[in-house]
């Protein structure tokens, strides 16, 4: 995993700028001491290190405008952090300032007749979660890094996490929006409706476009009634493509009760028992693939677990599954789920691990799995695929652990290489070679080789457009503007 | 209503633009006889006449492309045309061409494993909805000009429906979308993914924005799992405050089994009693606001039934509802949609009609109910309101009923002042002047009166950068661009 060279620029704000910014947002606001600036140049995994000259945090959406119009004054470029979680290095300085939203903290309103809750851009995703949860209600978005990720960061990268399949991605979650523009003025459209065809949607331009376009500061989202009972169940099967046609055995039965379709793969499972403590087999002969299905309602006397009984019945009847089981506790709910997130962990005893972010059309997925795996064993024999996810959302982890007894570091090495094999089979398959964590600055050469050039052309005219000075995270996701 | 003036193009095309044209797509599939351009040129209530040169049928993308080459060459403006069954003249013709979809109407596939369907812009609604059928799934887009409206028209207007509540908009039900841009490249986005973060979300642009900035040529739409059981009720309310309560104690006990919520004012229930043959009082004492409540489900052997009457029960209990009726059978829950679906039929008998295309916050409801109510009994005493819709979208049909003798023409010509009495409240309150049918050239002027200059501004930004010459529907949405 390499990363791009950027130009460093001089790390020192030119004292007018900085007197301006500190006008507007507070002299505490702006900090420029090189301590307090280390960890908003690096990421928490230490795979990418810039450069800045200040960190502003400034605490309202006036004040944000204020920052950027100093900035678009100066021509000095703006990267947005929220929680600096992300991935792909989109939040990575090259020059210029951070705007951190962590002052930008306020849940400004929950409307529990309209199912919204309205936040600035700056609260953790857990805060929002929270809040949603005290009104008796569910905002769905869930990750990895939600104790301390921010919503704007969320939705300016789209983020999908563990509920896509029933609650869509973050875009799906947005009924309002927001932004400063590169020029300091304000977009606000803090809409809660749930019909409204006025003119073009511009909110969705800024979701997903990681801070190039402007800065989300606030956003109204949809609530969602709680489920109140779920249950869970681990089905044995014999490959891939019996994955598939069970998920669509259990959609087309299931509907919207079916909250996860978890794949986990046979090597993966071994991995589990092998170096989870307290993970014990959860059938006789270990096998091939193993699904977790939830299912989940907001009826509290909605007889799931007879759902799940006749779902399994019927997909063993007709060949699909060769066993299952279903948690009758919660303590056996907890039991499976936790083999299934204990996948990476489990994976970290083998060595090395080189990680993929790819998505498929649902019924590639076998073919996919097929080709890849000869292609990276092809490349690099003793190669262990370790193949597991979100099936239902054809997200697949395609995850590569090193031949046994190889050394780590030239296995990691390999990283680019294996990535790009990998890449090309999903994307001649109608994948995507990034589903979840977006362009940022490391996949920008990416993007360029896989997206056609009429798409890539439009995306640098929108960019143009927006921000024509190119202060708005420069470097990230288009570039040549 | 009154509509804009446009200019009067000339409307006959240059020879060598209609040489081209003929080669480009064949000389049967380029209309220039007057009688033949006439459907074209009008819409089906008659309350705009354009004019336009020729109509011109692609059959292929390649053939669009073919098509807005020589237009943008020649400067000559376009205005697409799925089912012409707009309502705002959206595809009213000012000069230049109609593009028609009309035999671009293949569905080139359907991918029973993933949910999708890709079909082009002019397969008709009803058709999508039929092939899904025919695979076991559910297209869940339904409205009423479902048999003659297309596809590409749907997505370019964003259009909504009787099934948002639970499947969403047009926007929220689309994958992937290839367009024609103005200039005739072709920007291919026909992902079929749930999960994908390569860049800008592009199609957003182009779902809504009324034909303005490109051609719509094909579409994946996502299918879901076929509803297998539903239940009707019933309920009779005290007022509309009572109604969002309902709704909230819905929501949060039936979660997406709730397919539908529909509010029937007193006045709307007694325009059905009194003119609509067969339909018969549900309550013993006409109620001032009824709901009509459907859940469904996708899982054969949900008992919805006891949901159902758990949900009402505790309803009763809760002082929320004072009676309601669960339909026994199909008959019965078809006697209570004919009821709420014969409104605007019943309404016919009563004399003119001025209708809103609102929505709102649903927690502003109540508020707008009483304040635009109250203002348009002072506008003009004796107007009846008839409120009725799809609450549960906060998409309220606001129909103003002629006063009991008045002259209908007078009553009419007062269109737009009362439209604007009644979109000055709701947007004062948060909402919509245009939930569903957009503003095509009826409500460009509307537009700019509501929205903010930086929101125009940047509309008109994105309108310059992707159609420089401004041949993309000219004259709708946004202006002076």
């Amino acid at each position: 995993m390499t990363t791009r060279e950027a130009p460093h620029v001089d790390a020192v704000l030119p004292p007018d700028v900085l007197d301006a910014l500190q006008a507007a947002v507070g002299a505490k606001a702006v900090i420029v001491a090189a301590d307090a600036l280390e960890p908003y140049r690096i990421e928490e995994r230490g795979l990418f290190r810039g450069t800045c000259a200040a960190v502003v945090q400034p605490a309202t959406t006036e004040e944000v405008a204020a920052v950027v119009r100093i900035c678009a004054a100066a021509g000095l470029p703006i990267v947005p952090h929220g929680g600096n979680t992300g991935l792909v290095g989109g939040g990575v300085p090259r020059g210029g300032i951070v705007l951190s939203t962590a002052r930008l903290n306020r849940i400004r309103a929950l409307d529990a007749a309209n199912r919204t809750i309205t936040v600035e851009a700056g609260v953790i995703l857990a805060d929002v979660q929270r809040a949603a949860d005290e009104a008796d209600a569910l905002f769905p978005l869930s990750l990895a890094a939600e104790g301390s990720c921010r919503i704007g960061g969320n939705l300016a990268t789209n983020a999908g996490g563990i509920a896509v399949l029933r609650y869509g991605n973050a875009r799906d979650l947005v009924l309002g929006l927001e932004v400063v523009l590169a020029d300091g003025r304000i977009l606000s459209g803090l809409s809660g409706l749930r019909k409204d065809n006025t003119g073009y949607d511009l909110k969705q331009l800024f979701i997903g476009s990681e801070g190039t376009l402007g800065v989300i500061t606030a956003a109204v989202l949809k609530l969602f009634a709680k489920p109140k009972v779920s249950v869970t169940a681990l089905a044995a099967l014999g490959n891939v493509e019996a994955a598939v046609a069970l998920f669509q055995h259990c959609n087309a039965a299931a509907g919207d009760s079916l909250s996860a379709f978890e794949l986990i793969s046979g090597r993966a499972m071994d991995f589990c028992l092998q170096h989870i403590p307290g993970v014990t087999p959860p059938f006789d002969r270990p096998p091939p693939y193993s699904v977790l299905i939830q299912l989940a309602s907001t009826r509290a006397n909605d007889p799931l677990a007879e759902a799940a009984e006749a779902l399994l019945a019927d997909a063993f009847e007709a060949g699909l599954i060769e066993d299952a089981v279903i948690a009758a506790s919660d303590a056996q709910a907890n039991a499976l789920w936790r083999l299934r997130e204990s996948i990476p962990e489990a994976q970290k005893a083998e060595g090395g691990s080189i990680k993929n972010d790819i998505s498929l059309p649902l019924s590639a997925v076998p073919t996919f799995i097929g080709e890849a795996s000869k292609a990276v064993e092809d490349a690099m024999p003793g190669i262990r695929v370790v193949a597991f996810g979100h099936l239902g959302d054809g997200n697949i982890h395609f995850n590569l652990s090193q031949p046994v007894g190889a050394d780590r570091a030239s296995f990691m090495a390999a990283w680019d290489r294996l990535e790009r094999i990998v890449s090309d089979i999903a994307m001649a398959l109608g994948g995507s070679f990034s589903a979840e964590h977006g362009i940022g600055e490391l996949k920008v050469d990416v993007l360029r080789r896989y997206k056609s050039e009429v798409a890539l052309d439009v995306m640098r005219a929108i960019k143009r457009t927006l921000d024509p000075k190119n202060i708005m995270n420069p470097g990230k996701v288009i570039i040549d503007a």
